[in-house]
């Protein structure tokens, strides 16, 4: 398939991994690289310029596709050394961001000069178009659907992917409850140019986390999902857990004098014991309501072989049987 | 267009517009009929037997199409004379009824007699495969972005139909945030076999409302729409407006402790002032997320063709080109 995101950035398939905590490492990226989409390292869950340069190096041992590096900017007191991170990925000759978080304005003319695709992830149709006028060359649109941080607007992706195509000139994924050839086609309908995916790249094969969490997405519903930190105006969809439904217990006891130190116990640090270790319980991570719609750990290859052979289908059998 | 929605129904396009209080009167139904989709008259907004049986013969003075009756079945002391109401449609020669709310199958048997095929309107999986095991024909699945109730559950359209056509046998329609072509292009993907529509329709010439509701429908974004009634457990998505601000505002007040007499001003009686009168202030009425992608106030007809070559035109041009 080709598509306006398989051209921007040399890929086969018009598939992107979206960055995930404590899940994007190399072998996820190659993975799912090698599979034909952009897989995509998280730059954060590195942390520093030299680890990341090391993962990137990593990566490129094992595959000889486009993979890019996810930079989320979080308004913190301790920040990462973001120009080094902005650097490791230049000299590494990495060729595709995703940016997240805060507007990645400061650090566009870099990669704009070393020629690398910046991808920006959006949750509402203003900060979409803020991303298009400061030159991104795409957005992900991430609609209340997702596993992270969906915004505060709860606008789900079959009225934000339309507003989306309504308003903007560069191209566009879908994100947010994105798992098969059907999420695909109907992303492609309501104007995207292809889909990113989080949650379902986890349950994979070659995700580098423990089995736990793959068996736990596996086991969910669409219903077993929770909105956490809304009182804090940082929403986040996280599977639920013991941990989580203690957290929403501080939050509705607190109500609206609810602090971050309040559920820290709950949300700091846990990510490693989870994704590493398997501890589920140990704290909120997150995961998109996609996970009702997920039942197998295939490789990656599997999985987007499946995804593209089912999304050709619906497109020549179905859609065109319909208009038979 | 041919699906196994326009096939049950007997319609031309697969197209169904729902049931929507002082707004599906005759003259709604009868223009969406005769636009080749099923109009639906509002049963209880009509709510006598006597006066439902001349709002359908109304609408058969207008239109020699296939139209529905919506049949809504809510816990309520005074309830409206339900077995009174069948007697009408059934009579009335009504081939299509839409069912909302509680279950229908105390009445499932009388349209099966008289032939009359059922879908029942359903926010879950759970509910829906429910309704299929009572023997609805159809369902109609409405995600988070509704207008109206959409449960309490959040699941929007993007999940909520793929896990449908993963679980029901019976054909089912995509219902929430519907619009366009693109919608229901995406509603076809993911195993839906059309799609319903309520507050789209609401913005159309034939609509008898007045013309306050509908330039509000068009001024609005898909910021503009309000959650209300969430602490009663009888969720309504409905427009924002200073009346429902004021709702929102009572509730925040009475947090746990809210009953329903605390907010009856804002929300008991409110449609006939604004609907026929176009007093927006009124109080809370039902709107769909939708609204944000609603720009225009064309008639019935021009707006069901101009979706029907929408979609024709994503499929076998914007689709196919992908693939090519």
């Amino acid at each position: 398939m080709k598509t306006a995101i398989t051209e921007l950035f040399g890929i086969q398939h018009p598939i992107i991994q979206g960055g995930m905590h404590y899940v994007g490492f190399a072998e996820m990226a190659a993975a799912v690289s090698n599979a034909g989409g952009l897989g995509i390292i998280t730059g954060l869950t590195l942390g520093t310029p030299e680890k990341l340069a090391n993962e990137i190096a990593r990566c490129k041992d094992m595959t000889d596709k486009p993979f890019g590096v996810n930079l989320t900017f979080l308004p913190t007191v301790n920040a990462p050394d973001y120009p080094g991170l902005v650097k490791a990925i230049i000299d590494g000759g990495v060729k595709a961001v995703e940016t997240a978080g805060n507007n990645p304005a400061q650090v566009l003319p870099f990669f704009k000069d070393a020629g690398v695709k910046v991808i920006h992830k959006c949750t509402s149709v203003r900060h979409a178009l803020k991303a298009q006028s400061i030159g991104c060359d795409a957005v992900s649109v991430d609609g209340f659907e997702c596993g992270g941080h969906p915004g505060e607007d709860d606008v789900p992706n079959f009225i934000l992917l339309p507003r989306a195509a309504d308003e903007l000139e560069i191209p566009f994924v879908s994100s947010g409850g994105m798992a098969d050839g059907r999420s695909l086609v109907a992303s492609l309908a309501m104007g995207a140019e292809g889909m990113n995916m989080g949650t379902r790249f986890i349950a994979t094969k070659e995700a580098p986390v423990h089995e736990n969490v793959k068996a736990a997405i596996v086991a969910a519903s669409e219903l077993d999902t929770r909105l956490v930190m809304r009182p804090l105006r940082n929403t986040e969809r996280v599977m639920t857990n013991d941990a989580v439904e203690e957290l929403l217990k501080i939050e509705k006891e607190k109500g609206a004098d609810l602090k971050f130190e309040d559920i820290i116990e709950q949300v700091a640090g846990v990510y490693p014991r989870i994704m590493a270790e398997g501890d589920m319980d140990a704290g909120a991570w997150s995961c998109g309501m996609v996970a009702g719609l997920i039942n197998d750990i295939p490789t990656c290859k599997e999985l987007i072989d499946r995804i593209m052979a089912e999304a050709e289908e619906i497109i020549s059998k179905r859609m065109s049987g319909m208009l038979a």
